[in-house]
């Protein structure tokens, strides 16, 4: 079963990368036979893999959801590198790996120095990866295949990111076909708006795709720096936006405004860019002539690093420290579940908060009883276990990780943040892995690792972590 | 009651306040004045508190219990200042609370540039308070005063660090004897076999009480490094002992031997530190001329770092990256809980990793229904929840700490390290405030928030966050 559905997937990858073809096709390069061929390989094993596990049972557990989950992420990725590897545009495989997984779990960190010497080709297929990764492969599959059971939730809860996840209507299948309009249609929106500030069809779709699955690869040296005023604010909007829970959409949509307006998280998020943006614009006003762009750069910068997208519009590495920690703070909440961005996600961060404030109440008067509450709603149990488990989990694998990346002749700054801005799915970091700077310096190994940081990031932790348990493994 | 508890202490510690002024007389100093104006001030705060409030009820509830603990550390460390600040060998006040809470809460981050001009007096009472602050001052005012009542467990929990206090014996004054008891057995073995080594009797002493306390305070500019390498290893010995579960030494006097070698935390403690150890070892190998060299820093410096006590040998912060966050990681983990070493704690790591095991295992099998074990006992679900939101609040309090402290100039280096070696009790951190270093560049502003980051730690967070909850100060 699981296979079945990894064959399956690899066909959709196939057919995704058909897409990038016809870029190649239309701007006359020579990519486009190590796209057709990429396509080739991805068709040739998801329909070898569909063929021989073609007796399956419908039905989806939770270790099968997981497994499910993480192990397409990882082949995804490793056939997404292929174009990469094969045109020699990244001529190791291990850059375009990590390249690949930096796109589809819309990271945004890079290896490539040199952006601007790519063909389109392969700058469409760099940015369509985050698009594509931005809702979720699977929630894709199971808004277009029929086939899909009922049971799916279990892939939909262990792709899409926060605590708790909703069915919007009653079927899984047709929540997923809700949230791919929204996001199809706010994408559209947004490649519209980008047109009308005078951006190319192509930039703009490619800055779109990188918005919309809060990203952040581009096609410039300087990011978003050397676009129109009205454009980075365009970006900054879409950025906070695709920063929101999807759910919010649905209920606008629905017309039960009362429901948007009682959403703690949404008024937590706003809260949080207002006071940073404060915080920043006063922090770096004097290093800018006019208060005006200081306060461009500001949001800009705090609405993509919350947002966890990584574009940039001037080299934020080079602010001052408190500036930068307020960023690094952010990178660790990133936005509101349900949305397309990475961090810890707010909701959770809020029922920690709650929970803690719970405690201390009971410190206080231990008979008491109290209970959690978000949104006017009692959270249950074991729901406030996963989130502060889920907690607990981030900080141990980010401890991991930051040591093995010590391994490096990096500054402590550059090693820590590109643990943080790899497992946030943020993108650059400061110091060595700043705006102006890549991760090409890294060492192999260390690409690997945090490839690994940014799957655990996007799948949420424990589809990866359970991939390495040995009673995923075990039958029953 | 909580006022009469705050005037016996204060009378305890103007008493206490009498051995340093004895050391001044003994080495004919002219600082003998500035503690007795000192004492006499302790002494008559004290005894006006107890006379107004003399009128008490014997009850303490938890609520009583945490605003005793966190009242008495603030007066004593205002108190306590006094001396460096009457004998002007600290001239500001700041800076004197600083390193008097600094020595109470047995971090041993320090102002002072030079700190071999300081008398012996000062000296003396500087290490002192990292003696008395290392097992806590309430539970040896319970270990002395006749009058105390049981229901002070609530005291004892409020100040012992760990997740779970439990009592020796019956009664919870006696626990605080023994505990005592075997406090001072070890400090003085300590003081024996340093003087075996040729250290002279005030050195031994006021390095044993450095030891014990887990506080690192010394004499000497380079702190260790001048010692024989014998009194190097003696100190490396005793930081390991203090750094364990003072139970376990109850356990072994009592000849329970077989309870102490089934033990997780003694067992998980040794092995974190011989990994350490190695792994820094063959780091640092190649910096010096002979590998008993390198063994013998590295040992040192790991059970410094993860006692918390903060000494050094060498500059530790011209090591490479990896052995800098080993000893980051060690900072946080710090050693057992019962032991007057600072940190997260093992016992409260050991507990959070199998709880996230345990959530692991439960998304696998959503029915199945497992218990979180430690030492083959079943751990109390309240307990599990107050590890949990333990951690969930250090962070956030690491990060509002580490978020003011970004104002001032110095390297994200320096501000991380130096928030995370108060936090945690430790002392010097990376860069700036490293051990060749000190704190004094600090703005007033940072050392008050650095001062309340020690005590935070020293106290496990929940008392020092009452202290500012309105519903402490609300009347029944």
């Amino acid at each position: 079963m699981v296979l079945f559905t990894l064959g399956q997937l690899l066909l959709i990858e196939a057919a995704l990368l058909l897409l990038p073809t016809l870029v190649a096709v239309l701007y006359k390069e020579n990519t486009v036979l190590h796209f057709l061929a990429a396509a080739g390989i991805s068709a040739f094993i998801g329909g070898a893999l569909m063929l021989v596990f073609r007796k399956r049972n419908n039905v989806i557990f939770a270790k099968e959801g997981f497994a499910i989950v993480s192990l397409s992420w990882l082949s995804l990725s490793a056939v997404g590198a292929l174009p990469f590897f094969f045109s020699k545009e990244i001529p190791s495989y291990v850059d375009a790996f990590f390249e690949t997984v930096s796109g589809f779990t819309t990271t945004g960190a890079s290896i490539l120095t040199n952006v601007e010497a790519l063909s389109k080709g392969i700058l469409f297929w760099r940015s369509f990866t985050h698009w594509v990764g931005g809702m979720g492969v699977l929630v894709f599959i199971m808004a277009i295949l029929p086939t899909v059971s009922d049971r799916s939730i279990h892939i939909m809860r262990a792709e899409v990111p926060g605590p708790i996840v909703g069915k919007l209507v009653p079927r899984a299948k047709d929540t997923a076909r809700v949230l791919y309009l929204i996001y199809v249609a706010l994408t559209v929106i947004q490649i519209v708006l980008l047109l009308f500030g005078g951006m190319d069809l192509f930039e703009s779709i490619v800055h779109s795709f990188g918005t919309a699955g809060t990203g952040g690869f581009g096609v410039k040296a300087d990011s978003i720096g050397g676009y129109s005023d009205y454009c980075q604010w365009v970006i900054t909007v879409f950025m906070v936006l695709f920063g929101l829970n999807f759910n919010l959409y649905y209920l606008l949509l629905i017309r039960r405004f009362k429901s948007v307006l009682r959403n703690t998280e949404l008024w937590v998020y706003l809260g949080i860019l207002a006071f940073s943006i404060t915080v920043i614009t006063l922090n770096i006003r004097s290093m800018y002539t006019t208060s005006a762009d200081a306060i461009r750069y500001s949001a800009f910068q705090v609405a993509s690093i919350m947002s966890t997208t990584g574009y940039s519009t001037v080299n934020f590495d080079l602010w001052p420290g408190l500036s930068k920690a307020v960023l690094l703070i952010l990178m660790f909440l990133g936005s509101c579940a349900g949305s397309t961005a990475g961090g810890l996600k707010l909701s959770r961060i809020i029922l920690l908060f709650k929970m803690v404030r719970n405690e201390l109440r009971h410190l206080m008067a231990p008979r008491s009883v109290n209970s959690v509450k978000v949104d006017g709603k009692q959270v249950d149990q074991s729901i406030q276990k996963n989130a502060v488990n889920y907690f607990v989990l981030f900080m141990f694998i980010f401890s991991a990780i930051f040591l093995v990346l010590s391994f490096e002749p990096y500054s402590f700054e550059t090693n820590f943040s590109a643990t943080a801005a790899c497992i946030n799915n943020v993108g650059p970091g400061f110091g060595a892995v700043g705006p102006a700077e890549s991760f090409a310096g890294y060492s192999p190994l260390s690409k690997i690792v945090l490839s690994f940081a940014m799957l655990f990031g996007r799948l949420e932790l424990f589809p990866m972590i359970l991939l390495f348990s040995p009673s995923l493994w075990r039958k029953k």
